[in-house]
């Protein structure tokens, strides 16, 4: 029987993250990475398959660097675990051994099977998987009426990328009352809404599917709750993603109640030199503190980077103790971002906070050809100033200034203190030095600090 | 005799912020600003009146959020003050009283009096200067050979911007090896040097200027010390700026060496109730400690701030102690960014360092329409992993991703914690999750220090 000092199950990022860091970290180790299918896909950038990278081969990942790093891969997938033996099974019938097993096991759509018509042709989902998405460009090709269900990142990019095709019909249905809710207040989700109908997407929010209704057997319509039926060749749902842990499960894994695999900081999971990340692992909220199902590439790899750092010992504390969520996304040319709490997912969790707003444009002078405008939300604790959430809409440089609020919560920096942060701003690339938008919104949530005291 | 609470000589980026901060702050005392012109200029915004932005009045900067704060304003100049009555003289006559005296008189460009020819007609500057600017709008319209001394950010940015017009011959003469040497190493200045050429600019390294050339009193040409001779009908020096304190060293105020306003971490001057902020006061460096002389609008607003939040009480702690300069330019499309220590900065200063380094495109996948080359490197402190500096080369996403790094540096954050730096990411907006440039950067750094110390 063979065997491996490590054994990774799933070639996503975390796992090739975990599996370059750890081996390279220790190269006397021998690694196995198992992977289901011989081509990956980069995760987030899916969506952009269906347009602007127009070829699903320009969107592919593979185990590569791993195996640079002296990693051995496996296409199999796995259907039975002995951890009492350390001992795996794989459906091409290979017994393998390991000293240390990685579950990197990801995540997958959610079938909305409460939904009559769920099972009908040309009802698909948007897998991470290479041959099921290359089978679904073929079935959008031939599309005109598509309806994607679901109005969250993954929604509303495959969306407004179909879009862009502009012999298609898009419908986008959100059953909340604007697109991207989760992340986003009403007044940033708002403006989402807003792109996407810009974009050419028929958004309809405040809409529950009823029933996807179709003959012999492929879909022809969506049929709403309020009695609208929507014609569609083609419907998308993309109404979230779960673990995939039905394997860890059968292993005797414990689960949380998000159907997760219970892991401690370092990501190890209740059973001896098992361990768990990414998508299919739990996660605890950094701000909330409680167990939640953050499921972004971001932190997926910075866990595997833990992970990876810490698998034969401990030799890189980890710091920033809980995941932050921090999402972005362009919609028409317009940059989405947000990270920790907003303000309903405060509330949701019971947490004091003021805001802090702040618009102005994104070049100075704003006249500058390019710029765009820029508006910028914090979620202050009132009690020490702590920044513990933001929110930004404008251009390009969005994308890399919400890092910044990302590192100021996970650093707990104060209100106080950003009041004389010093930053780099030019002409072309950031607000005025003057009013940079950061420093502007914290003096801003002060002010509001004040008020609520009454000073 | 008219008396005010506040008295504020200047009305650039520091005068006013140091203004609005305070007058809302403080909105039962009376402020007053002085100002020598009744419109000002965005500073960092003066080399794009020269092409992208046309006219320069897209470019204005006036006091009016000041007086919206309730400030006053007069369009004068101070000729004398008196420190001891609190009581100062203008060139129209008036005699003032305050009760406390800003100084924010900024910086004026370093006129090459040791160059011969250097008071020939049409040998200019870029003086922060409204009527100066416009009149030296003219001059380049009529100009076809300009050439531009000094390679810092001022002369590379105004000659980019020159050598946009296809009809103008625009040469820029830098003494060091590469232009931007102060603020990057030599692989990022040396990629400086290609863009500027490759915009159009004829750039000459290693090269001085001898004597500046002309006849019947106007330029002519540019001799350099190896014998070449450039043909100019306009030369531009922007061989630097120095601080305006002439002012404020006869009435006693103490300068540095550098010909700096003495200032401690609020801003204070020596003497009681009198205040510096902005280019013309002393600067302290946040690694080296040492007085040193950036000036720069970004800095200078947080001086600005942290004075005009502890004008009548120390009511903000300045958390941040040291001048950190951030600086950021886009040249020929692609940004050039750096912040705290380089590595020649660091030799200079005797800092212990080790370098990481990363490349990569800044989109995922790579394929993506727009993905440019992203270059960062990192300087470290190899005691204690704490991120000291950073460069950063690639598209517009670099402008705000400096201020990640910066914010890294002013929280002494270390690159063991950046491994697990919890970050947005997104196809169309940054580097792909599993590969964050800033990471994988803090990634090589580690190893470079387990190197040095021979693991």
């Amino acid at each position: 029987m063979k065997s491996y000092d490590v054994i990774i199950i799933g070639a996503g990022p975390s796992g090739i993250v975990a599996g370059i860091t750890s081996r390279k970290r220790n190269p006397d180790k021998s690694f196995l990475m198992i992977m289901e299918e011989e081509k990956g896909l980069v995760p987030c950038g899916i969506p952009y398959i269906f347009h602007d990278l127009e070829d699903i081969s320009q969107n592919s990942m593979g185990p590569a660097p791993f195996v640079n790093a002296g990693g051995e891969v496996l296409i199999d997938t796995v259907t039975n675990i002995d951890i009492g033996s350390k001992v795996l099974q794989t459906e091409s019938g290979k017994s393998i051994s390991y000293g240390k097993l990685v579950f990197a096991t990801g995540s997958t759509p959610i079938i909305p099977i409460f939904i009559k018509g769920y099972d009908l042709e040309n009802v698909e989902y948007i897998a991470k998987s290479y041959k099921y998405i290359n089978g679904l460009m073929d079935r959008i090709r031939s599309a005109v009426n598509i309806v994607v269900i679901g109005g969250g990142f993954i929604g509303a990019e495959v969306a407004e990328q179909l879009a862009k095709h502009r012999d298609k019909n898009v419908t986008l249905i959100e059953k909340e009352n604007h697109c991207l809710y989760r992340a986003f207040s009403a007044d940033f989700a708002t403006l989402a809404d807003k792109h996407l109908r810009n974009a050419g997407v028929n958004v309809l929010t405040g809409c529950t599917v009823k029933e996807l209704e179709g003959s012999s057997g492929k879909i022809e319509s969506v049929l709403l709750v309020d009695g609208r039926s929507i014609k569609a060749d083609l419907v998308i749902s993309a109404i979230g993603y779960k673990p995939c842990t039905e394997l860890a499960a059968r292993a005797g894994l414990h689960l949380t109640s998000n159907g997760t695999i219970r892991v401690d900081k370092y990501m190890r999971t209740e059973e001896q030199d098992v361990y768990a990340i990414g998508d299919c692992s739990q996660t605890s909220g950094f701000i909330t503190g409680r167990t939640d199902n953050i499921m972004l590439a971001s932190t997926a790899t910075a866990e595997a980077r833990i992970l990876g750092n810490n698998l034969f010992s401990i030799s890189l504390l980890r710091t920033f103790s809980g995941t932050l969520s921090v999402f972005s996304t362009e919609l028409d040319g317009y940059v989405f971002a947000s990270a920790g709490a907003i303000e309903q997912s405060a509330l949701e969790a019971n947490v004091d906070y003021v805001v802090g707003r702040f618009e102005d444009v994104d070049r100075h002078p704003g006249s500058l050809p390019g710029a765009k405008k820029i508006i910028i939300k914090i979620i202050v604790s009132p009690e020490n100033g702590e920044i513990i959430g933001g929110e930004i809409y404008g251009g390009k440089s969005v994308g890399e200034m919400i890092n910044i609020i990302g590192l100021a919560i996970q650093k707990y920096v104060t209100i106080y203190e950003m009041i004389s942060f010093q930053t780099g701003t030019h002409p072309l690339l950031t607000t005025a030095p003057t009013k940079y938008a950061l420093v502007k919104a914290c003096e801003n949530a002060i002010s509001n600090i004040e008020k609520q005291a009454g000073k």
